[in-house]
């Protein structure tokens, strides 16, 4: 890697761009974004040498390495405008939270040397000036490599990773929108819907004025990116819907438990889902 | 405040004694607990003076103030049980998290001297080793006097929990059931359905093995105590119950946004959420 090119300088690119350079990456790091302030403030922080707002001036530039860092459903539009600008040999990875079939759209129009990537890292926070070297240290990153492939570059996005500090770990496309759509787009539909029911039973008194109880540290993901969340929502919908209507069958049982005062079996209900929490590592 | 009675000896009670003696309190605090283990526990860490699993020795302690710290199922029994044992002059209040009838109930069993309280703090530990003595330093009591509560015991019971750092505010006892069935009693039905959701969508893979993205913070709460959230659901099932299905009306309102594909009103829906939680102080 000797030039890198991060389309999107926001929080995440911002943190990935901090993160190489703690990591000893001595070579260039360029930036594309749609927002010219988003890139002044990248160069100020020292975050990129050079951003743009259009694709032209990356011929010059010519990177060897591409990450994609913005929300996921302008992937493919983006990989269009990289298309004519980059060489055959550049290799594209991105740090989207949806894989599945994105990812086998995103190899049609790049060609096999796209390696699709998902680091699961981040806050509810946004934007390059709450960038985090160390935000990827010691955190998982799916790879989601297809048959087609190339070797090479999977190697080196491997390498960039783990070089990172991040462990790596192989998955299908489809299984890992299953698994996301189920461990963190539905945390955060859950967290949304819940700010939304606390405003609606706010009739009769401001009920935002009580936040305890948990109910800050439980919402905080609640404050996440609208056009990210709204992107991972829309991509991988199917997913999202299946493990809500999973979720609400939970909230469902839960409530039963309650209105027919079962006890013992509300105890066993609470006792297993404390047994799990405290279980995780 | 001479004598100090704490029914449970638990993380919560335990914490009020903590709290009572960094504040300054010279007097003597004694501790009932239906379990020996806790109360030796309690002993040994200085928590309490001395213990009892049964309500006859209290006759000779002669507590000035007494705090039921339990499960609140568990509080009419312990009420009727204190009936016979204290003085008519004793001071009795408690740390539940449900007030509304219970505080009628408590109040026809022990008298014009009972006050209801409830301090907005906690943590998902439970188990008197685990006691904070700063729990309550800039937190919020609730208090929920009736027209019949006794003026000189209410006093006492504020001062208490001024001195303990607290900030207090009155409350009717039905709209504190309201007002935390949502805020507190939901977000934990919430964070328990989750966990059970998760378990219902790990036939294909252990999702627990994947706790990144916010699900980890976000389900701390689903590790408190089962006993303590059993009671709390089952004594204010009819608002726990309406926060559920107003929650699940939320759910489904973005769940269709989804399905339908409405970028601009799942923005709008994303980023009015965010501004609502991010101006909790």
């Amino acid at each position: 890697m000797e030039r890198v090119l991060i389309v999107g300088t926001g929080f995440m690119g911002g943190s990935l761009a901090l993160a190489l350079r703690r990591s000893g990456f001595k070579g260039e790091i360029y930036g594309i974004d749609i927002n010219p302030e988003a890139l002044k403030k990248a160069k100020e922080l020292g975050v990129i040498e050079e951003g743009f707002t259009e694709y032209g001036p990356v011929k010059e530039v010519a990177p060897d390495t591409v990450v994609i860092a913005t929300p996921v459903r302008t992937f493919t539009d983006i990989a269009r405008n990289l298309k004519g600008v980059i060489s055959e040999d550049t290799v594209i990875t991105d740090l989207g939270s949806v894989k599945g079939m994105l990812v086998f759209k995103l190899e049609e129009i790049l060609g096999t040397k796209f390696v699709g990537g998902h680091p699961i890292a981040g806050t509810e926070k946004s934007g390059v000036e709450n960038s985090l070297p160390d935000l990827f240290e010691g955190k998982k990153t799916i790879i989601t490599p297809t048959e087609r492939t190339d070797k090479e570059a999977l190697k080196k996005v491997v390498e960039m990773w783990e070089t990172l500090g991040s462990e790596v770990e192989f998955m299908d496309p489809f299984l890992h929108d299953r698994v996301f759509g189920a461990v963190s787009h539905l945390p955060h539909a859950v967290a949304f819907a819940l700010i939304d029911a606390i405003e609606r039973l706010s009739e009769e008194v401001d009920l935002f004025r009580y936040p305890g109880g948990g109910f800050k540290d439980f919402t905080r993901i609640a404050a996440s990116d609208p056009v990210m969340w709204r992107d991972i929502f829309l991509e991988n919908k199917e997913n999202v819907i299946r493990s809500i209507d999973v979720y609400v069958e939970s909230l469902k049982k839960l409530k039963s438990l309650m209105e027919e005062g079962k006890e013992e079996d509300l105890t066993r209900f609470l006792e297993n889902v404390r047994v799990r929490r405290m279980n995780l590592r």
